[in-house]
């Protein structure tokens, strides 16, 4: 029997469902509107419940139709499991906890009411986007053979999965891996979670177009292909286009967050002493205009013992349109091998 | 048979000996002098050769005596092994490794070198003297309990032991958890280890008294107790007396030195999630004046999430003047579970 796992990605604007062999290969893929927060404003416990039963009956008609469709192709398929990756979400638990972007009120046993749509299938489980990365660069990608690594996923926010001896950090309450928000500039800039001086404030997609607008104000620079950007149109697709033309601001864009991120996987690397760590993520296409700042940045801020060692700072080799998908995926084939 | 353990403690200016039970008791305790960088200035082979067989000879004397006394005491009394905490020890190797401040050139596998005096003795391992405090805890300590959690040593330099799913984190290449170095400051202090900004130039003790020396400076202040001592007289117990007097300065020590450590455990639980952490040294003897600083900047500084979980920041339980024999021979026990 070939073995088969549906992934699904719930995300804040689409929820990504798809069935991935054990060799990371996606074979089918959909998607579904994810809930908006903006459909439960004020938190309501009955909208909530009605928009997840909702939601809940959707995702089991398209995880049927992913199940339907493999065994079309291929009828020697055995479906092995369904792993989740969502905002806020408990392995431990297998529940999305307080998750402040989605319309759901307080905690939400997904894995319970998955379950119950699908009695038969034995692996279901639940993780955060970031730690269901990490596991899929276990089991498909470039960390096959790693014992000790780290992931960072680089996009509107900045999330983490951290392996130490084979197996993702989880810690005492299921919530560890939340790299995105190490401390690195006292009284720095505000992070979306309210604190101040994170990583995530520097080296996300905002941060990146936060220090855009920050260097054109320092330099006073009219003649940058972003000064005539407005703030709400600048992503870091134009500061990467601008930089690729010679443009200083925007070369200086990357320097700064790679001398942030290089920070943050130093103290990585302090506290875990990985073997690689991996980068995913649209910066990652930037390749030396980001790796080379962060690897520096990185090495300037080491204890001798680990600046020595050359710590492998990579791209991630899963495949970026379908990460999500197979991210999750990648939770079904890790639990098979305990 | 009652099990009985050598710890061993190789500190900068003396190695600690003793033999302690399972329940953390102290049988016997003795000391020798660690041989000291000055006298290999030039960092020769052959002196450092020559220090090394004194010293292994000398320690395993003193092995051999807290062998003796304590099997004198009770015949019944099984050894069960030897632990070591070492500068730069590396548990996977055995080695201490590039150890800044001994004498001894390049690696030294210890415990090859003492296995050869004890071949009948079935454990013998080593790690860093922060690394055994962790594991002491957890064998005799605060954290018995615990499968997630981490402790900082805090003295001449800040070091730490991080314990995920009852295991301690040891890395890729043996040297983890060293949390001492975790990046807080952009370009700040210089580090003992060469870098800037580390968490070790604000919450060491010197580290302190730096702090006190720049608040001296930024008010012009001449009526503090610190007021009239010198920069190499003043230590961290002169500002726990000067600030539990009320002095103004020392207070406000304290203060800046748990903000920056509560940023560095901010750190650990994003990280980790652990249950609790640990701080170990002379300074949690001021109590309130250190912790409750250090767990406001630490929830300051969470993802609401993990503020909400009110982590715990707790004392060591492991005896002051004896927790480097006793950390040292936690190894020992922590083994025979494996």
């Amino acid at each position: 029997m070939k073995k088969v796992a549906i992934g699904a990605d719930i995300g804040g604007t689409n929820t990504a469902i798809g069935a991935v062999d054990r060799n990371g290969k996606v074979l089918f893929k959909t998607s579904i509107k994810t809930p908006q927060k903006s459909e439960n404003p004020n938190g309501s416990e009955v909208i909530s419940q009605k928009l997840l039963s909702e939601y809940i009956s959707q995702l089991t008609d398209v995880i049927n139709k992913a199940i339907e469709t493999v065994k079309g192709i291929n009828n020697d398929v055995e479906i092995s499991g369904i792993g989740i990756g969502a905002p806020n979400g408990n392995y431990y638990s297998g529940s999305i906890e307080f998750a402040p972007n989605l319309p759901f009120v307080g905690i939400v046993n997904l894995v319970n009411l998955i379950s119950g749509k699908f009695p038969n299938i034995p692996i279901i489980k639940l993780t955060n986007d970031a730690n269901a990365a990490a596991i899929g660069e276990q089991i498909y990608g470039g960390a096959k053979e790693m014992k000790n690594f780290a992931m960072f996923t680089l996009g509107t926010g900045v999330g983490s999965g951290l392996v130490v001896n084979s197996e993702l950090v989880y810690g005492h309450d299921g919530f560890a891996g939340e790299c995105g928000h190490a401390m690195l500039v006292p009284n720095g800039r505000l992070c979306g979670c309210g604190a101040k001086g994170h990583l995530e404030a520097y080296c996300s997609a905002s941060g990146m177009k936060r220090t855009a607008f920050e260097l054109l104000a320092k330099y006073n620079t009219t003649d940058s292909p972003l000064s005539d950007k407005t703030f709400n149109e600048v992503d870091p697709k134009m500061i990467f286009d601008a930089a690729e033309a010679g443009d200083k601001i925007a070369t200086e864009v990357f320097e700064i967050t790679g001398a942030h991120l290089g920070m943050g996987l130093a103290d990585i690397v302090h506290n875990l002493s990985p073997e690689a760590i991996f980068l995913f993520g649209g910066i990652t296409a930037a390749g030396d205009l980001i790796f080379k700042p962060t690897v520096e940045s990185m090495n300037e801020h080491l204890l001798p013992i680990f600046s020595k060692r050359n710590i492998q700072v990579l791209p991630s080799e899963l495949p970026m349109g379908d990460a999500a998908i197979v991210g999750a995926s990648a939770l079904v084939f890790k639990e098979m091998e305990k």
